[in-house]
């Protein structure tokens, strides 16, 4: 954080935006971030093949061994993986580097890829809803789900609006990768899931597309959008007989602090039912779609999982959609 | 054809690779394409996102019109709508076109948008594939699947290499869209889908992302990749119980015309067995994950197809991946 804010005022220094650029980039509580650069190059912009060969190059060094991380925990080997699904929006590769990772780590041939790579942060939550209905169609399956999201790498000197100013201290690097299997084992049961958009909102988060690449933009209304999502969720939880405020634990899209703030005021949530978003949030800034995972993996450190506790999923992102799961530990 | 070799001639005069790439064009038999610019704006290149815009902007204007007919030929309107499976690899959107196709149509908000843009060509098949499962983990919906494909707009003109020349000559822009449903109707029964990675084929068909955008990169070997995939499909007929020569439609990728004469040649299947995926290339070039829809409407226009009648649909591209899916007609 503190380097963010050095550097902030120092190359926006006659910025008439940066006095509150920087009181809303300390308000995001974020005190640490990972990025895949160190910040003296991240903060520079040698041009849209350059960053994507950075993109390529990075994720074919980092996201094998994530992988392997996350098949151990399942106790699994590549060889047992039906599908994968690859989720990630800071760069674009083509073919996606599911066919890469076939290749390399000795996935089966006929494993189904499913790369997504214009979901956003929402993305996570729709790896998720997508590898329960991909279990669903191919019983006895095991889908493999990555996310790999080199934010900085959208990272633009040339935007100095509020809301890029922003983004560029909010939002974080990180790879993430779970298994969602049909066999037994310690886990979420994943029971049920859907999708909402919130209608007449597709300007509000997206990116411009220009000669320099993905130019992210944020619109201010974003940190509002809590309110109408709330009944959605308390609806689709009723939906499967459960109330939205009982859950034991929610798995949620920590976009900053008021999308947290505002959705547990509600859904009638105490905030300490949220910590686990909230720690990812200060400790990796916006991860994009690795936040449910990050966030998730937090739990599990603390041992909190019980046989039985019901559990919600939310991913949220560009739409702007909602992704949701509800899901039971098992 | 005969704009494009006048064109080619007058732009790479003396590229010694000029003559070579305008005998693998004609041989292509490509006679027509449809293009989504004036061949003299498409022959330049404003930049990459002056590009995107266009992609955004006629998709805007023309994907509506194509999904209305779809959705009129399923007798369904777009509130029946479950999920969109949007293809697209010409362009990037975040959020995906789905999100202003909700908000412009009146899907329902809580329609699942799986929208994929790294498949390329293979990206049909895989929308199909995705489909069926999507519709076995929920039953009694539909889904819509829209593929959107303006290949022109990724031409490249400092690119001078021979595969980049035929590929310059060889892919078409194309919209299509499709419905597939879990309700009675004719149609094709999707019964059985299945994945293929040609190993070590990753680098042969891809996008070289660069400032400016995106550079099809196509290896020479690529047309011999059907040698090593008709076992594999003969093996997927044979889990389902049928025999790969004894099919009564063949909905092919028409990546180009050696694809197609050595499927045929290496399943044991006749040449006219294929000939709508070949008037598919003759008339619209290679299409990309258009083609197998558009093979297909070719067959319903001429009242092909008898009940109990047995399919396979077969889609390729990066990867090397094939996306296969077998149907019988009901």
């Amino acid at each position: 954080m503190e380097d963010t804010i050095e550097l902030a005022k120092r190359e926006f220094k006659d910025n008439p935006n940066l006095d509150k650029a920087i009181d809303l980039i300390t308000n995001t509580g974020v005190k640490k971030r990972h990025i895949i650069q160190p910040i003296e190059l991240a903060s520079l912009h040698p041009g849209f093949g350059y960053r994507n060969a950075i993109f390529e190059y990075q994720s074919k060094r980092l996201v094998p061994g994530v992988i392997e991380e996350a098949l151990g925990h399942a106790d699994i080997t590549a060889k047992n993986i039906s599908a994968i699904i690859y989720v990630s929006c800071s760069g674009f590769l083509m073919p996606s580097l599911t066919a890469w990772l076939i290749n390399k780590m000795g996935f089966p041939l006929d494993t189904v890829q499913i790369p997504i790579s214009q979901m956003g942060c929402a993305a996570g939550g729709a790896a998720i809803n997508r590898a329960l209905d991909f279990i669903v169609a191919h019983p006895d399956s095991n889908v493999l789900i990555v996310s790999c999201e080199f934010c900085s790498l959208s990272y633009q000197p040339t935007d100095g609006d509020i809301g890029s100013l922003l983004s560029d201290g909010l939002f974080g690097d990180a790879i993430t990768a779970a298994v969602v299997t049909a066999h037994s084992g310690n886990g979420l049961e994943l029971q049920r899931n859907s999708s909402y958009l919130i209608p007449e909102t597709d300007e509000w988060i997206r990116y411009a597309v220009k000669d320099t690449g993905f130019h992210f933009r944020l619109d201010k209304r974003v940190p509002g959008t809590m309110k109408p999502l709330a009944p959605v969720m308390t609806e689709f939880a009723h939906a499967h007989g459960w109330e939205i405020d009982k859950l034991d634990y929610y798995i949620i899209h920590a976009g900053g602090p008021r999308i947290l703030d505002d959705l547990c005021k509600y859904l009638g949530v105490q905030r300490e039912q949220f910590s686990f978003s909230r720690d990812t949030l200060v400790n990796c800034g916006n991860i994009a779609s690795s936040v449910v995972f990050e966030a998730y993996r937090r739990m599990h450190e603390s041992s909190l999982f019980k046989t039985g506790g019901k559990a919600i999923i939310a991913g949220f992102g560009p739409g702007i959609v909602a992704e949701m799961c509800l899901s039971q530990w098992r």
